[in-house]
């Protein structure tokens, strides 16, 4: 009597997969990943199969050896995701990938569910980028509407003067994907939400997260965000608003600006995502588990806080000297096993710290082991807040 | 310019291995895995090389391809460890694997670092038994000296008359390897030092284990025991005098008898060990995630506990439902994807959790879930201690 362990494929092999990977073992759950590199990170811990996302003889392979497809990566094209739905489970839906994949059919979903966002134009000549400048005004971000990440394929207008660069920068993606202008927004915070929904629709959420981006990539994250309760609650309760509208299953970031006191949704990524991977230590459970959870049709774990964490992501290449990192306590290292390359994502650390106080000076002292002092200086007053005295 | 990542090779791909190979990727380190079974359960998560002991071609080849070697299995032939530490470091030495392979020199070392152990006397011949019968009485219990676990090669002495029963159920393994009488120790409590040195002999110990065994299986753990602080301290400064003779590398498990308020040395574990899994949650570094960082001559994490953990261990096969597990919080799943088999550890469940109060709570609701209240049932005077309001 042999078991046969539940498979989950994942289409995308990078550091999202290899950590899915890792949260399945101990569930007794195998992956299986496709990426069109044959040293796709997660290929260290799941058999991969390297092939094109329109590959559809391997593809069929790949279908007939797992229970459920799901993604490291939401630019997949919807029509695969869509032909692996004729073969088996898919989560999240081909659906939800595609409102995901375009920036405006994303925005209208938000305002449909009553979350505001910033004022946007769809552009896809360059008559209309001069409209859409006029309207919307500067400093404004002008984006493609399809395939960005990390800050690519953006450009960001910050006189009239500079639509001629932002042209000859992003015109030729104008046709066939189109772009998008956006208002720029003066932020306060950046805050993300992470949530799970199960197969059966229970809905959950981790606390709040405030991140700190640079050069559009994802820099540093903090949690619980220090926000008022209501607009946490708020923030929640549109997740909830979303992931119902899209019969949404999987773990799901949204992204959100506070500015003046209000929420504005900016993007949501339709998969575990960079703001959550302080879960690992941070949570009862990871997102990554409550993800392997929620697509294969398991209860979902507790979301709530372990400790209250700081995660430092790592870009390009890991910063030097590991080990004066790993002498740290309550470091958390996590090293993708990746080439350095620059705009890369290498890996992250986290510091869980049930107290505030340490954790302030935790996160102090791995910033300076590492020469990482600029990382964390925009987060430092929100740091220092949390770790004075309660009046 | 690309990575090579350091690589562990681990002899034995149990569920150990596949631990450690776990806990060591988000280092970056990758392992590989050397058993005798081509369905070794870490095979799913690293490189598996299906070999024997004694295959040098299979571990020459082995040897090449890694930065160091460890054991997921303590009686790996010494030879084997000695012949491989002539290719590349070893580590803990195969020195300390060859006393703790032998119940003999381990007590005898437990002896020669003061600390105390059941009266036992070396038996080779039925006459060789009956005099130790006459000298240490009964109850008492006889083992092989060697390759016994998990209550393996044991017989117990209830009376006189039980010698015969004795001798015909271990006298075949007389020779080569021996036998050793134990006087039984009609002890309080079992617990356990889980302890861990770097190379540099930085040496740090987790918070002390109290451990129930069924038929010489471990069964269930809780952690930090409640124990009188002199004696505690006692243990960890036992496991540090052994660690310092061995000059050991690696983590180690010391498994102690509490008897009339005094200290017993049982055996000593040369490998991360079953006692130890709920460090995974319970405490800031895991005993495999700082096995790793030893051998490998990284700093040692922290050993603090996060927070008090209770482990049930799985036996035979998996308790059924695993969604009723799944459900509860703070109910952290290890499924080690085997197949059952009668005797076999197949998996683990450890509740973590900072209240006292909830952590019984949950513990009894899991109990119950799985219809495992019996399994639970000797731990609950100490839960139900922790969890009493301090006077
Ligand atoms: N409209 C905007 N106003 C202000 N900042 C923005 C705006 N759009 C993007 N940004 C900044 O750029 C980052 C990346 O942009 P985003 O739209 O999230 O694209 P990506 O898909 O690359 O993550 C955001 O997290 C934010 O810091
Ligand atoms: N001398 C002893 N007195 C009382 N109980 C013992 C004695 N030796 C072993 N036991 C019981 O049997 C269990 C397993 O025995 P142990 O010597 O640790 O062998 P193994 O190598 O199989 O773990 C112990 O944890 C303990 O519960
Ligand atoms: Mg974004
Ligand atoms: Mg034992």
């Amino acid at each position: 009597m042999s078991r046969r362990l539940p498979v989950i494929g994942i289409l995308g092999g990078g550091q999202l997969a290899r950590m899915l990977a890792l949260a399945a073992a101990p569930l007794g759950v195998r992956c299986s990943v496709v990426d069109g590199s044959a040293d796709a990170c997660a290929g260290q811990l799941a058999p991969l199969r390297v092939a094109d996302w329109r590959d559809l003889a391997s593809l069929e392979q790949f279908a007939a050896a797992v229970d459920v497809v799901t993604f490291d990566f939401e630019n997949v094209p919807a029509a695969t995701a869509e032909w692996l739905r004729q073969r088996v489970p898919v989560h999240p839906s081909p659906e939800a990938l595609a409102v995901a994949q375009d920036r405006i059919s994303e925005k209208m979903l938000f305002r449909a569910i009553g979350l505001d966002t910033p004022a946007f134009a769809a552009v896809s000549t360059r008559s209309e980028l001069d409209a859409a400048v006029a309207r919307i005004g500067v400093p404004s971000i002008l984006k493609t509407r399809r395939l960005g990440y990390d800050g690519k394929g953006q450009f960001r207008l910050r006189s009239a003067t500079d639509v001629d660069a932002a042209w000859a920068a992003l015109g030729a993606q104008a046709t066939p994907h189109g772009l998008v202008l956006e208002a720029f927004v003066p932020f306060t915070r950046e805050l993300s939400v992470l949530a799970v929904r199960g197969r059966d629709g229970e809905f959950r959420t981790w606390p709040l997260t405030q991140n700190w981006h640079h050069q559009g990539i994802l820099a540093l994250s903090c949690a619980p965000a220090t926000v008022a309760p209501e607009l946490a609650a708020l923030a929640l309760h549109k997740a909830q608003a979303l992931a119902e509208k899209l019969d949404y299953v999987g773990v799901f970031a949204l992204e959100l600006f506070e500015h003046a006191g209000h929420l504005l949704g900016n993007e949501m990524a339709p998969r575990v995502h960079n703001s959550g991977h302080w879960t690992i230590e941070g949570a009862v459970t990871s997102q990554f588990e409550n993800h392997v959870r929620a697509v294969l049709g398991l209860p979902l774990g507790a979301t709530t806080l372990r400790a209250p964490s700081v995660m430092f992501n790592w870009i390009d290449a890991l910063p030097e000297p590991v080990t004066g990192a790993l002498a740290l306590s309550d470091v958390h290292w996590h090293d993708y096993g990746k080439d350095p390359r620059p705009g890369r994502k290498v890996g992250h650390a986290t510091i869980a710290c049930a107290d505030s106080v340490q954790l302030l000076a935790r996160a102090q002292a791995l910033a300076q082991a590492l020469g990482r002092e600029p990382q964390l200086a925009p987060a430092l007053p929100v740091l220092h807040a949390g770790a004075a005295p309660r009046g």
